[in-house]
C-alpha cells in the first residue's frame, strides 16, 4: 500500500511535470540530453564513490564476479555513458513526424503525427548504465521516466538520476521528468506494473525471469523484450565457407546477448561435409553441443563425441557456450522447428539460392531474419539507427531494436471550419 | 479443459493454413474477398433462414427489441455486407510495404516490411457482420481469423462463415483460415484469450465490459477498442455560430457509439452567453443534463431546471441521450478535466484561435483530436481509408481507426554476403 501510494505520486508528479516536454522545442529536448552528457562526465568522481558503496554490498554478499563486473563502473565507462546520449541527442527529433496527411471532400484537413507516450517505466536489472541510456532515449522522445532498477545498483542509480535531475534544472525541461523508483523493497514493481492509466507503458529489460513476470503481472501495457532462441539454418545450397564463420560469429562472438544463436540447423544434403567442420570449429571454441541423433552419428563417425539434446534443449536459451545442433530434410523441416521452438527474435539462413531466402524469410515469422549474416546484427546501433531502448520480440506495436521513433505513438489532428455529420 | 483444447486445435490448423495466405499474392487475396462478397449475395435466401432461427430464439427469450434489430440479418443488409467487402478488396494492399530501407557501411542490405500478424482472434457481440467484416479484413491483410461471436447470432454466424468458406475452397487459400469458434458457451472465450503462441492477438469489440474482460483476462495480446467518453471544449474564442451544431452533433447524432460526445466544457468568458442556447437545443432534443453547479446557476437564470451531475457522471459513457455539462476558467482546467475523466478517444475543440487550438492538441493525449469539427469523424471510413476493425483507443501499436494496415506487424530482412561482428 504503500510502494502503490509512492509509485502513484511519483508517476503524477512525473505527468504533471511531462507538461514541460510537451512545450520544449525539438532542440531544447536535444541539448538536454548533451548538457547530461557533459554533467556525468564533470560528476565522474561522484559517481565512483557512490558505485564503489554498490560494489563492496555486492563483494560482501557473495555476488558472482560476472555480475560484479556488470554492476562496476569506471571513467571510461561513465565517458562511453555520455557518449551515447550525446549521439541520441544528434538523432532526428521522433516527434511531431508526419505519418499520413489527406484533406476529406468535406474540407477536412487530416494530419496523424507522432507524439510521445507520457510516462514510460522501466524495469531493469544490474547494469546502472541502463538507467542512463533510457533516461536521455525517453527525454530525447518526449516521455517523463520512471526508473525502477535493481537494489544491488541503488547508490549508482541514485547519483546518476541526482545528476540528470541537476542538470535539467538549469534548463526549461522540469528535472521532475526523470524520477528514481526507490529500489528498496520488491513491492514498487508491483505498484509500477499496476499503476493503470498512471503508466503509459512499462518495459522490462534483463533477464528472462523479470520480462516473464512484468508482462505477465502488468495491467500497464507493456513492450516484451529480450528472449533469444535464435536459429542458424544451414540450406543445402549453402556457401559452406560462408556458413562456418557464420555459425561460429552467432554463437561464439558474445554468447550472454539475445541475439546469439542457440541452435543450428544443417539441410541433409550438406551435413555430412558441413558438420564435421562445423562441430570441430564449436567444440576447439568451447561451445557444448546437444545434438539429435543424426547430428551424433555424424560425430561419430568423424570421431567426435557429442551428447543428446532433450526434448528442453531446443526451446532454452543458454546464454553460454552451448549450442543444439539438428540435421532437417528440407527448409520447410527448419521452419516448422523455427516456429516450434523459436521466440521469434532473430532467424538466419545460409544459402545461395534466392528463392530459397524468400521461401524462409516468408516462413520466418520473427523480428529479423538475416540472409547469409550473423544473427548479432539485430541491434539498433548495427543496423545504425542509434542507441536502443531493448529489443522488441512481439507482434505488436515495435519489432527489433527500438530506439526513439519505437518510444512514440500516434494522434489524428483533424482541422474543421464547423464540419458535423 | 475441453474449450481449451478445442480452441488450440482450430488455432493450430489455422496456422498452418496461412501459410496458403503467405504464398497467395496481392491479386489472389484481393479476388478471394471479391469472391466472399459473391457468394453472400448468391447465399441471401440460406443466411435469411438461419438468420430467422436466431430471431425467433432471441424473442422466444425476451430479448429486447433494439437488440433484437442489431441481430436482424435482411437482403439489404447483406448486400450491405458484401459491398463492405468489395469496398476492401479494391483497397492497396497492406503487405510488403517497404518502411525503412539502407544499406550500411558493411554492404548489409536492410529492409523492414510489413507482414501478417499471423492467427487473429476476434471476441464480439451480437451483430453478425461484425463476422463477415473482421475476416474479410483479416483475409486481405493475409491473417487468419479466429472468430467468436455471440451465442445468440450463431446460426447466422455459423452459415456466413460457411458460405466463406465454401468460397475459399474454389481458390488457392486455404479455407481454414476463417474458424468459427463454437458459442454455446463462455468457455471458449478464456481458452481463446490464453492461447499465447498459438493466437498472436486478439481483437474485443462490443460492450465495455466485454472489452475489460478481454484486456484484463488475456495472456495474448489485444487491442484494447470502445470506450469512448469524448469532450466538447467551448473556448472563449470560439465561433459559437459553429460551437452549437457540433455539440448538437457530436452528441445526438448517433448517441450509442463511442466517438458520441459525453460531456460539454465551456470556458467561463462564454458560458453566460453560450449555455442557455445549448443547454435549451440539448433539452428540446431529448438530452438529459448533468450539470455543474456554475452551468446549474446559469440555467436557473435562463429558467431552465437541470439535475446536478455526480463524480462518477463525468467518466460514465452513457450511449445515451445524457450528458455532462460544465463551465472552466481556462484551456488549461479543460484539458485537466479531460485527462482525469477521459478515455483518450476523441477531444474536440471549438476555437477560432490557433495558438489556443494548438495548445489543446499539445494536452489532449487522444486517438483524435478535432478542431472545429464534430467527434463523430474518428471512424475509418469518414476519415478515407475504408472499413475498420474497430476504434483503438491504447497508445501500444493503433490509435484510432483501426484498418488493414494496422492488422500488419514488421519484419526487418537482413541481406548479407557473409557479414559477420
Amino acid at each position: 500500500m504503500e510502494a502503490t501510494s509512492l509509485v502513484n505520486q511519483l508517476a503524477e508528479s512525473a505527468r504533471t511535470a511531462s507538461r514541460t516536454l510537451i512545450a520544449a522545442s525539438a532542440a531544447e529536448r536535444s541539448t538536454a540530453v548533451n548538457q547530461i552528457a557533459e554533467e556525468l562526465v564533470a560528476g565522474t568522481e561522484r559517481i565512483l564513490r557512490a558505485n564503489a558503496l554498490d560494489i563492496e554490498r555486492a563483494k560482501s554478499s557473495g555476488m558472482q564476479s560476472s555480475m560484479v563486473d556488470r554492476l562496476l563502473l569506471t571513467a571510461d565507462r561513465i565517458q562511453g555513458m555520455a557518449d551515447g546520449a550525446r549521439q541520441i541527442s544528434q538523432l532526428p527529433d521522433p516527434l511531431n513526424r508526419i505519418l499520413h496527411e489527406r484533406t476529406l471532400a468535406n474540407g477536412l484537413k487530416l494530419k496523424q503525427v507522432s507524439v510521445p507516450f507520457g510516462v514510460v517505466g522501466m524495469v531493469y536489472e544490474a547494469r546502472p548504465n541502463v538507467t542512463v541510456d533510457a533516461a536521455v532515449i525517453l527525454l530525447k522522445s518526449g516521455n517523463a521516466a520512471l526508473l525502477r532498477g535493481s537494489s544491488s545498483a541503488s547508490a549508482s542509480n541514485a547519483v546518476l538520476v541526482e545528476i540528470m535531475r541537476e542538470s535539467l534544472s538549469r534548463g526549461p525541461i522540469s528535472p521532475d521528468v526523470i524520477q528514481l523508483v526507490p529500489s528498496q523493497d520488491r513491492s514498487t514493481v508491483g505498484a509500477l506494473l499496476h499503476a493503470r492509466g498512471k503508466v503509459d507503458l512499462v518495459i522490462p529489460r534483463g533477464s528472462a525471469e523479470l520480462i516473464r513476470r512484468v508482462v505477465d503481472d502488468s495491467s500497464v501495457p507493456t513492450i516484451e523484450t529480450g528472449a533469444g532462441v535464435c536459429h542458424v539454418y544451414v540450406d543445402e545450397f549453402a556457401d559452406l565457407d560462408k556458413a562456418l564463420p557464420i555459425v561460429m560469429n552467432s554463437k561464439t562472438h558474445r554468447p550472454s546477448v539475445c541475439n546469439a544463436a542457440e541452435t543450428l540447423l544443417v539441410h541433409s544434403a550438406v551435413a555430412e561435409k558441413f558438420l564435421p567442420i562445423a562441430l570441430k570449429a564449436l567444440i576447439d571454441a568451447g561451445v557444448k553441443i546437444h545434438a539429435d541423433s543424426e547430428t551424433k552419428e555424424i560425430a561419430k563417425r568423424s570421431a567426435q563425441n557429442v551428447d543428446l539434446a532433450s526434448e528442453e534443449d531446443w526451446s532454452t536459451e543458454y546464454n553460454a557456450l552451448e549450442m543444439n545442433v539438428a540435421v532437417v530434410p528440407s527448409l520447410i523441416f527448419a521452419a516448422d522447428h523455427i516456429q516450434k521452438y523459436g521466440t521469434q527474435h532473430t532467424e538466419a539462413i545460409v544459402t545461395e539460392n534466392m528463392e530459397r531466402a524468400h521461401q524462409f524469410i516468408a516462413l520466418s515469422d520473427c523480428a529479423a531474419v538475416m540472409v547469409n549474416a550473423s544473427t548479432r546484427f539485430t541491434d539498433g546501433e548495427q543496423m545504425g539507427f542509434g542507441a536502443e531502448i531493448g529489443i522488441s520480440n512481439q507482434k505488436l506495436h515495435a519489432r527489433g531494436p527500438m530506439g526513439l521513433e519505437q518510444m512514440t505513438t500516434t494522434t489524428w489532428i483533424v482541422w474543421g471550419t464547423g464540419q458535423i455529420r
